[in-house]
């Protein structure tokens, strides 16, 4: 049986530098994916505010619990986070080296996850616990995210139940099936 | 020693149904992804095109070998394809199930992934010999396509080498560090 993830210390992504028109879509995507890929929260800058919803509806259609917040400071959530924070960056050191440690951690504390879109100030590189590269290639951070995660749950997120679902999607071999959740 | 991954068969990328204006950075994204998780090669729409610059900059500049290819017939090259297919869906089965069997076909053939964008024809469902989801949950296409790939290589494609870079990024603890490839 899948253990519910909410049982363990909460992984939290900020996401940093929202631009209005250029990055909408980018923001929907990292919402979906941390909520997805097992996240407990994201926490949006004030110029993002308009991603809220859209991410809200998903998770009040197919199940949370998951969270979106909206700060006007999201340094300030960096400085006052109690626990360990990681920076996904392509200048970071390799998520296959760091992994294991970032995991023991983990076990152990609140785990924030920082998702940059612009440039970062180095305050926030500064005080990372891991600034973390998934390659040291220039791709796009829902990829970065997306792998870092399914990596730091070792797969146990895929196989998540949800709760309070209004539609469920069954797996099929060909086609598309969605019930009504119970 | 890594070993060079353009040994085993090709892993093609084929992004599908590319919407100008909405689909830019999208497309974009989904491009620089493959690249940088192993695949050997993106197929674009016609409509996207205009992405083939920015991926062939990036390649010019980080190395390869990676190619971009666009085509006015998408569902011609799925139908002419020789080896196994993917397809990419929320409605497909869990990527954690079918991975084993996709990866041990790969050992022996080459992979094409389907990556739709907007809703994709039945046709594509039926030829694919997998329609794999990851998560069934509604999240992003760059996400489910970093998953499955860092899944089918088995993490080895972070250790990849690339060729004919001018620029390479040493990973640090903090901060950037880019040197010029020898």
């Amino acid at each position: 049986m899948p253990e519910p993830m909410q049982d363990e210390p909460a992984v939290v992504i900020l996401r940093l530098g929202h631009r209005p028109g250029r990055d909408e879509r980018m923001t929907t995507h990292v919402g979906l994916t941390a909520r997805a890929l097992g996240a407990d929260r994201i926490i949006l800058e004030s110029a993002a505010e308009g991603r809220r919803e859209t991410i809200e509806d998903i998770t009040d259609r197919f199940g949370g619990p998951f969270d979106v917040e909206v700060t006007d400071s999201p340094l300030g959530r960096l400085r006052s986070w109690e626990g360990s924070i990681v920076h996904l960056t392509m200048y970071g050191q390799p998520v296959q080296r760091v992994e294991d440690e970032i995991r023991a951690s983990h076990r152990k504390e609140p785990l924030l996850v920082v998702v940059g879109a612009e440039k970062v100030s180095f305050e926030v590189y500064d005080r990372a616990d891991w600034n973390v590269g998934v390659t040291n290639q220039p791709h796009s951070e829902i990829a970065a995210l997306s792998v870092f995660l399914d990596r730091l749950f070792d797969g146990r997120e895929l196989d998540r139940e949800w709760e309070d679902a209004d539609k469920r999607v069954v797996p099929k071999e060909t086609g598309k099936r969605v019930e009504e959740a119970e």
